[in-house]
């Protein structure tokens, strides 16, 4: 078990990540948040809540108040909120009780929005199920849900007062969304951790194979590199865009396929490929270290094939919500563990990595 | 004109009341934004466009994007949010957008909370335009928005980037409105500012009157006041709380008539007249500081009268959002200028207070 601290100007909290913890979580809620509410719900998806009630329900005397989330990108949505949050005033929560965000990254997001706008903010924690959810959305204090108009258009910064990232729920996820997953661990360790790169590459038959101890070492490293970054930069003024490394592209690409053909974590993938072709090209990495990390990325693969025109995800990369005042902004690797934000990119050299990640992604359709 | 400050753990910005400032408001902005956004939206209401618009576009070299809210309570929701929230991103909003509330109590909640959760937060500033709005709700950061199940159910902490009160609006506002608005002053006054209640009962007609020096003195004093109160409790722990004084009994009242009968002011009003009732019976205040100020409520009525159950208001006192875990919260004043937190009432006290003021009630209705 291991116990990463976030501490930024506005919240101080514990991520822990380790076996375990479902079972134990009233009395770890008790600990973090000082004590059990009297009301505490529960914001979960049904194929989730089948799996796992019985084992999170053992330790609480009273039992949570369950509220369902259907499955899907898109019941991330105000509607769903509305629902949900009048479920909590019809169910009596007041500005003590408590919430559990339990299960995938939407889970998390619409939880943590939940507790952020109820009664103008009550406090949450974080029960990541899914590989990506623990490596990357539980902890941040990002929360929010779609508009038509685009992803993530709405939401807060939510601090959770505890987060607990139960290795042991992975056994039941399916092999793509762990190696999706695993492409945030890619990143962290690309812009943030020399050791994490080395660590993934020697020992790529563990990780997969879901050995415990490779797991937590993997998955502690992302969320330490994680929670350092948000420590120094919470609201994503300055530092924190560097978790954006492979999101510029890889956003594109989602959007480019219409959310339908690829993971998050895949988009991503394919976006770091784009994005290292990019710091080669402008020599913020060597050659040698481009077919390192380029190999890294395929090592924890396979990456969907894409068939796509260049110029529609070059266009698409303009949409993002990080760039503020038409700006495009672009994360490049700087050597191995480093990484800094470029604001020149110019078409075609955006056209150009593009065009390489496309070109790869083409050889896999064989 | 006169400029308080604002300063919590988490904003520090001047609230700045007197004449002429929605005519040089872009200036304004600038200095307390640092800069003028590239695209600023207002969030107003249709009547206070047509009165206002010219006036206040003078100022700007871009005019500004107009998003309307309806007028109403009604439209206090979640459906308006979403709805304004879409016509942002489709203008391309962005986080350096800058947003506007220009209006009374509801444009002010609303547009708070659109710019707390439109992309995790941007930036905004309040110009009210009632008395109300203009001495209670644009200073301290509260934002919100209605559920069926009860008022400001949802919402958020932002701060704004400065409050701008300009007197001039005032001229158009309905008699009816001021003196309700002006029960918010006289609740400033008598919890924590002794010479606002003296100025308040010795210039009764220049208030009312509408004379600007007299009408400035009030609005900056009743600003003050709460301004000092939120700098020392942002987020309603404890002090912050003395300024629910009169609202426990106003909130039933204004539920127990479904919200038709009873402007935000009188039924605060009514409030005050049976909390300082209970104050009396317990001893915090004497029988003739209870004559004084029971008269300095009725300086500024006439309150309209009521025809009610002791038992129905009573009963509706349970329902606040303040009462934690189940325990009801009430305010009283300790002397003049000065209150504290009981919350010990009896069911019987709560009756008597309540059958003490609708009383008084009917006796206004002759």
């Amino acid at each position: 078990m291991q116990t990463i601290r976030v501490e930024t100007p506005s919240a101080k909290y514990d991520v822990v990540t380790g076996s375990g913890l479902i079972e134990t979580l009233a009395p770890r809620i008790e600990r973090a948040a000082g004590r059990l509410p009297r009301r505490v719900f529960v914001l979960t998806s049904a194929p989730i809540w089948a799996l796992w009630s019985h084992c999170m329900e053992q330790s609480f005397q009273d039992a949570p108040i369950v509220l369902f989330l259907e499955p899907g990108e898109k019941f991330k949505t105000l509607a769903s909120v509305e629902r949900l949050l009048r479920q909590m005033a019809q169910a009596g929560g007041d500005r003590g009780s408590l919430l559990i965000a339990f299960g995938g990254g939407i889970v998390g997001d619409v939880g943590g929005f939940l507790a952020a706008i109820y009664m103008r903010g009550i406090p949450y924690v974080q029960v990541p199920t899914t590989f990506l959810s623990q490596v990357d959305s539980s902890v941040g204090g990002k929360t929010g849900v779609n508009l038509p108009e685009g992803k993530n258009l709405v939401g807060s910064f939510h601090h959770p007062r505890a987060v607990f990232a139960d290795i042991g729920v992975l056994g039941t996820l399916p092999d793509r969304e762990l190696r999706a997953g695993l492409m945030e661990s890619v990143k962290a360790g690309i812009i943030r951790d020399r050791a994490l790169v080395r660590f993934m590459e020697e020992h790529v038959d563990e990780v997969l194979g879901r050995d415990p101890k490779a797991l937590e070492k993997v998955i502690a490293a992302s969320i330490r590199m994680k929670a350092g970054v948000v420590n120094l930069d919470e609201r994503e003024n300055g530092l924190r865009m560097i978790l954006n490394f492979g999101h510029t592209v890889g956003h594109a690409l989602e959007q480019a396929t219409a959310y339908k053909t690829l993971l998050h974590g895949e988009a991503v993938g394919w976006g770091m490929v784009a994005a290292l072709y990019l710091a080669r090209e402008r020599g913020t990495i060597s050659s040698k270290q481009f077919d390192r990390l380029e190999n890294l990325v395929h090592l924890y693969g396979p990456l969907p094939a894409l068939k796509l025109k260049a110029a529609k995800v070059a266009a698409a990369t303009g949409g993002d919500k990080k760039n503020v005042g038409g700006v495009k902004r672009f994360v490049l690797p700087v050597g191995i563990g480093d990484a800094g934000v470029v604001e020149d990119v110019t078409p075609a050299e955006l056209e150009g990595a593009v065009g390489y990640m496309l070109a790869k992604a083409a050889e896999l359709r064989g």
